[in-house]
């Protein structure tokens, strides 16, 4: 396998052929930036995976109707501060009309562009603020405008979240590059045409959109579909990936190229999700819950996702508690079957529970793994060969300060 | 349908013929009380119901054992401070042994005792605390220790939780008397022979195992099991009934008396299990999440319990922060099968969600709501008839205090 090479302040405009930009719009009182525009030069195949939750908001609609019809794309635009949710059929229109000035200041057709939104849930769109969007961001369109646009589509994250990857394929150079947003209401379950996470995905590779989709699904499912900060899923999650073609690198199912090329891709939307997770609002900690050796995949899921969403093991985490009462605890009430009596805990290498009771381990070994940034904690059933991992924060004071203050 | 009359001060020893005592063991460090027996003067029939966790700690294998083999009770012993889970072999044979030690010092037979733990996990018991606990609690047993019972079964309670009522049925008083603990690892699903919340009931009625059994799973369904704290559900949950029939007036299924009965032991478990969310660690808010007219019952519990567990929901409580953009979103992420444009939200009687969007009540008029103590969170789907309710709590910095102290 190749060397997959990260680039140094890669972003979405790492691509050639991919313009960016991020403006102030006006929706965030602070003046931060909250307009991101993503162009391609020319017309792009494209993908989309979506928030399963069942209000789902207008621009998700309109995203999985547009990867419904297929054809092409040419822009991605996103707006934080008004999730443009719960808002109606007014919202849906509001949503159609973004794509139609998207159109006509870019000189493109309303069905190649995407948009998405991220922040305040049941508002209607204050469409001024999207005119002045488009009218800020396409002139400042610029193939280095990928980190400002990863700033526009900033919430509570506290760091932009871009990064690009370059592969060598049959001696030719591709690049992927992403930027993603969240920090909160972060629990994607994104399903083909779901956190509010938002991400665009460039790449060069000349790979069609049928493809594209049975790429980006299983992708999703090996990188956002396992982090949680908060358990809640968002009505607005919107992953958008757009492939220009340019390297001339044809992407294929079945070939070695594809297999380089969707490692890329895993390794891209992978960094993203830790980066999430590092980011998550309040996060102090970066825990790996690893479920093996499970009966069954479903055991191995229910399991580590118990343990993953525990606000009792969150807590412990963030209190530098190793605490492995709260860890069994979870999962025993995740519905998960297993025999307790075989079940080995490690806090990274360390044995913590054997058999189902306690491994005898000095304390203050415990105390020097969860008092780190990061650990692993692997639940071994000893009973099968299936897996599962989630990517997890802490929950911390901060967690409480951000999500408790008044902000309707 | 006759009145139920709270009595003043009422606890498991208004009920005549039962004994009860609270005593300081040594299981807590602080010295406070940790050790409580509660004594049927004669043969009282019983059941239980029991933690649904995996990790089933070693007194509710025993007391699943005993509910199954049937029989009379005697004495119910409940120490706190030690879990006596994941404690494997060894943590049964002294859990089996707690109850030889209570039959020596009661004069009773050892299967007409059940004992219940909480506390910390994956610790073996220190006998000698147990042997204490009844040399201390045998000759301090009296009709007016309901109330010192309640207080050695605390963990972070911050409130002792006991009561009784007297109902009249056919002109004779049946007494119901109860006591409970939690407050943290708050989510029980209690099944036929599940929180850590313990539970003991104490009845005069005449009832037998078998009616006993019928009516206690249903009650639980409709109390503690409605009840969520963090939504961690514990390895140790027990719910005892132990009736001495001394009021001679039997209770069989179809009758009016049982009727009577069964409500009055509804209302003692509901407000046993209001008190166990109102004293929730850290909590300052009471609030009901209910869906209506759903199509299916499963719709309904699912959307309830997603609202009542969501952290974005408990932490806008806590800042009295009206959003309902995070009810909709849980709604959302639940499972649950409902149209999004029919769904009306209620605050108390407030309109806040209309056909799916902002019903566009003043936002002061939703403070006013929010701010309170208690309030009710109506989710109408208006799609069917059935519905479902949860009680649950905020989720406040100091529960984030409480659970991220260091204490292994």
């Amino acid at each position: 396998m190749e060397k997959i090479e990260f680039l140094n302040n890669g972003s979405v405009t790492s691509v050639p052929g991919f313009l960016a930009a991020g403006v102030t719009a006006g929706f965030k009182k602070s003046g931060a930036p909250d307009f991101a525009l993503v162009y391609s030069e020319t017309p792009a195949s494209f993908s989309g995976v979506f928030t399963s939750c069942t209000f789902a908001a207008a621009p998700v609609l309109l995203g999985r109707e547009k990867v419904r019809q297929g054809g092409t794309l040419r822009a991605f635009a996103i707006n934080s501060g008004n999730a443009n949710a719960c808002t109606g059929a007014q919202g849906l229109e509001n949503a159609r009309k973004s794509c139609d000035i998207a159109a006509a200041k870019l000189n493109v057709p309303a069905s190649d562009v995407v948009v998405a939104s991220t922040g305040r849930i049941g508002v209607q769109m204050d469409m001024s603020l999207i005119e002045r969007g488009f009218e800020l961001a396409v002139p400042a369109l610029s193939a280095q405008g990928g980190n400002d646009a990863s700033r526009a589509i900033m919430t509570t994250d506290t760091v932009p979240k871009s990064v690009a990857v370059k592969i060598r394929i049959n001696g030719i150079d591709v690049t992927i590059g992403a930027m993603t947003k969240g920090a909160g209401m972060i629990d994607p379950k994104l399903i083909a045409p779901h956190a509010t996470m938002l991400c665009c995905i460039t790449t060069d590779a000349d790979v069609d959109n049928e493809v594209l989709a049975g790429l980006l699904l299983p992708c999703a499912q090996d990188s956002f579909n396992r982090i949680t900060v908060d358990g809640d899923m968002s009505t607005n999650d919107t992953v958008i990936i757009m492939a220009n073609g340019r390297s001339k690198v044809k992407i294929v199912p079945g070939s070695v190229e594809y297999d380089l090329f969707r490692e890329a891709l895993l390794t891209v939307m992978q960094k993203l999700a830790r980066e999430m997770v590092m980011d998550g609002e309040g996060a102090t900690k970066f825990v790996t819950v690893k479920v093996v050796n499970a009966r069954r995949r479903e055991d191995a899921v229910l399991a580590a996702e118990a343990v993953a969403n525990s606000l009792l093991c969150k807590t412990a985490w963030f209190g530098n508690d190793p605490n492995w009462g709260r860890v069994v605890a979870a999962l025993g009430y995740s519905g998960a079957e297993f025999d307790p009596a075989k079940c080995n805990i490690f806090y990274d290498e360390t044995p913590v529970v054997r058999n189902g009771g306690d491994a005898g381990t000095p304390e203050c070994d415990l105390l020097d793994v969860v008092k780190k940034r990061e650990f692993v904690i692997t639940c071994d059933f000893g009973e099968g060969d299936e897996e599962y991992w989630v990517w997890s924060s802490d929950l911390s004071h901060e967690y409480v300060t951000i999500n408790a203050d008044y902000h309707t």
